[in-house]
């Protein structure tokens, strides 16, 4: 029987929630990728984990909600953005949707970083709240912070080494690495959003259209060091990041 | 080249966007289809019209949007309702990026029939009037309305022989048609909603979750004779729609 | 006593309440309506149908909501359009209070043809599913699909000549037919909204001003040939929609 | 030439905008009157009003706003309270529509005392400012602050001697007086909300239900002394208004 | 022990709440003050009204909401003007908020005049009926009625001798008199807003930003005769609004 | 000249907006902080770091924003907790209006952690994007984590040492260090909110009511191990973000 939920009769669904009553829900982005990633990268990172980390703990798994924030990448085309207060109540409402079928914890699989992840608190604060269930946020930036620092790579950035890595391993068919143009991360002494970095401040404010539109005249879109990118830097990162959804599935069961 | 937004660098975008400024946008939704269809079966409908137009026609088709309104169906397990004002919300903001940049002509696919298209219409006017573009919304039901006729069928239901046979042809291993129910269409002198009918009235105010409960109950959802259904009549009906679709799509070119 | 909302005591409402909970609620539109007829048309058509049915019925008729969805026609004075999602709220408010008295069963009876129903969609689910409740929408144009195809006259436009002619019959004295410009409706192949038709789309959405901007210099905003217009036409057409709405009101007291 | 909005083809508006720019909207109420008034009374009193001085001063009237904020009369049948938020955008949406045909001075009437002018100031506040048009409030009971003393009646209060004769006055056949029971208002030595009062506060908050209950119970929904009412007084106090009411439309046709 | 929420531990607050069940929430605005007094005087006054009478009643006081609706004073430097919509959710919630642990009446003290009360109203009536509360609104310029005929000085006007005196008696610091620029209230027959006034209309519609940018010119923004002011003015008003909101405290008490 | 915005004339400010265009916004909270610490501690703690950098860098700052969001919180009295979507249009608000003035760059100035972090990013997003301006957070957590290590305190709490601490170094007569109670932080291996934690994941969702109330039954709503406080470690604290915030606001003027 399938694990996603779009590919299940609902008596079929209705057997699976016995089993299990928690829900991956997977959260990406459309929005500039350099000149080498495709416009769906973030979709395409939280629609892998979701799906494999579904299968593999026998939980079911929505379909991705595809669009996200992203308003500073608009200056390049092909970038989708939807509000983040629009985003807010449409998580909110697939949340509520599938609790009334008895589902009780959801796990919000971005793939995105940073700038999903304010909506997706006040959603899921308001779920958990109105709900009585539980709502976490799993990030792929922040839930690889301690296997980073041993790769040797640089820090994060957009289209950078460890995403374009991840993507070589997904679907090498849509990363174009001859086209990747370096753009170093620059220092910013106080406002790093680098979980790696002592001094991250995690109060990042999504930066201006002008300045992407800067950024695309520089490197395409790209801030970091894609050259540095293999699949198997990919595959390490990503079997990483499984285990530890995984590892958080487990302790969604055992509450 | 893909026709796919999502696989797309933004650079491979803009220059498609130089060869045609429309954009197909399929949008379903999760919701129950009796004992022996998945309930994404409004959005495989919608995704399979949209990517095949698209391939053939050389433009653009968006990732769906999986969701719709269906607060009907909320009795039955697995079904996702967003509510339609914030579905509008969604979707102008669907639009209003792919606008800024310039693309000017918007196809919006439902394959969820009659429910979803009232906020679809609020949403495409909106667009249309803020934006100065074109939006237009092509529906199966209405799109087949000199073909069905002809094939013999019963009145439209839901997940009934049409629906069924539809996704007969496009997925024939999530059809389990052994287990369907055959409930068929009673006759409302005044109230239908089919669009092959003289008093066909528009004005269908989705029913209230009672009342899918107990259709539930009857036939587990389904209104129809799905037992009619064939994977020969879904293929003539999507080749027809997919006619329809590729028309529409050639008469907004040449605007 | 009187069947009108706004003439009767609330003692003489209670009374009336305890005899029928059914309320009919007349929606119209201020708009322009070419050059020969009222700006009020489409209301003075809803608030006509609802009060002689009341009358007849034994129900309460409410005061007409006067304006409704008509950003298409902004472009010709006179015009006044509320937003949508406005007009969502305050049709659902106006049901709501109505409900907290008693009152379970409500008939919308929109005098603006498809531009209006969009949203009575949108309001009267809420309240179905909110309020447990019975909202019913009653559209002249899909009303009278039984009876067009007999009265030798042209397809759905606007000011058209069934139009015309039911303002003949309902207000003779504000209507200026010698003022009437004819301006037959071209086919659009796939994209029709006539009832009648049997390629109407319902998928309807509303035009740019631009676009009525363009029609009132060819016809001063009417599309139809009101000059096949007359008071007995009006009178028949009038006759058998208040004969529906009538089967209407029945079904629901049947309940 | 009519002065109604609503019986005016859109070049006859045109023609008269041309004389004036000014444009009287009345606003009222659907809400309970004690045993001896309709429930319609408030939006009576602001459309007699708003209808005689347009045909007088040569200006345009809208159709009534019928319904509008009155959740503390929800506690008797019949009483229709739509939300302040709504009302707020409801106007708005009026005002704006009008402006975009070139009227710029708008005379909200008020038929409903204090308990709708708060919305319609945020209302009107917001189109001055975004539309840079005049909008100002005539009410009943503020702009009568001059006459009322030499009348020898009691305080203001609902369903009162002065609503009572204004209606006397206006449709005689809609009173029913011998049903009317006194109720005369107790005074509320730091919180009175009568203009006429040293210590009128203004800052009147509707009473909830429960208060309308309990007066329900006491005397059906009336505070004051309806007994004292005549027509003669009615008459005196609308002719009163109606020459305040020119005089506002005077100084705005003079800016 | 403190009588201000921010300086309580929660247990000392639940404490006091049993004590009484009254919160003062200060409202104030910060804008424009003539060239003499400083942007926050609204609040200010605000401020000293609610902690003097906490203290002196004993009741809780809340800290203030510093910023109010004062969409026509943006013309000059350092006001702030948040919209009423969002004003209205914003006092709600900090009833709500209060509501939640026990208290049931709740005083909002003005300090911004008549600009403040409808957001005012609307929000204390949707926690009246909502929460089944009492929230009653203080307003200086309403609650001296009786007081300042007897005080030799003008009519209401903005940054004028009663609100200059008040702050020369609150904080004689923070007034420049030397730099005030008379500038005497022009009579408007039939729209003034002075509650002293026989015809004060309360209808009172905030000016354009141009309006007071035309002030700006004329006299800094001053409406009024400042020179008249002393702070001895401003103490026996003080005294006599606190005398008034300690027994309007009183009154709630004793409900 | 006074650095605080309500002091000033608007003269005086905008001679100030003349030399630097940056102001300071100071946002807290007031919620449960355990048996020893005041309600108003976050917003406290906001309020001095923004009033002292404002004195020292020269430039100007906002009264502060009293409530933040803190849903989890409202099981204990006290706590007051606006919605998020509220705070998010309030603060957009307050930047729009002074960015009227000619202000163009925004410190926000957290007091309270995490939790006021997503609504922040929201607001400051759509003011950048809309307004052009510089809008950044500041918070005292992440802006201490270079300092923190040093110092021998535990993780990240709520009314823990360092904001006991803090407290006592800025309000040492609002701590009741007495009636503390210690409840070290546990360990959470996969989501941790400690910015010094390899492991902090930065995706914290607010807790639930039910949560805070059992952390008042064991601690009175303390996390950490406030008895570890002394005012030199807030003094060694508070110089620490003083200087930060001193050098963002530097980095902003050089902008």
């Amino acid at each position: 029987m399938s694990y996603r939920l779009e590919e299940l009769c609902w008596k079929e669904l209705a057997e699976k929630q016995k089993t299990s009553d928690v829900v991956l829900i997977p959260v990406g982005s459309v929005e500039q990728h350099g000149y080498h990633l495709p416009l769906g990268t973030d979709s395409f990172v939280a629609k892998a984990l979701a799906e494999e980390a579904a299968e593999k703990a026998g939980v079911i798994v929505t379909p991705p909600l595809w669009f996200g924030w992203c308003p500073h990448h608009m200056a390049l085309p092909g970038s989708v953005s939807v509000r983040a207060e629009v985003l807010i109540e449409y998580l909110y409402d697939v949340i509520e949707s599938l609790h009334t079928h008895g589902f009780r914890k959801f796990v919000i699989i971005n793939g995105h970083r940073i700038v999903n992840i304010p909506w997706m608190q006040i959603a899921a604060q308001r779920a958990q709240s109105k709900l009585l269930c539980k709502a976490v946020i799993f990030d792929p930036a922040y839930m690889s912070k301690d296997l980073i620092p041993g790769l040797d790579i640089g820090p994060v950035g957009h289209s950078d080494e460890i995403e374009t890595s991840h993507l070589m391993h997904l679907h090498p068919d849509l990363v174009h690495l001859e086209k990747a143009v370096d753009n170093p991360v620059k220092e910013t002494p106080l406002y790093s959003v680098d979980p790696q970095y002592p001094n991250d401040t995690l109060c990042y404010v999504p930066a201006t259209k002008e300045h992407t539109a800067e950024l695309g005249r520089i490197s395409g879109g790209t801030t970091g060091s894609p050259s540095k990118s293999s699949a198997e830097i990919g595959r390490v990162y990503h079997e990483h990041l499984l285990g530890n959804l995984l590892r958080v599935i487990e302790s969604l069961k055992a509450v």
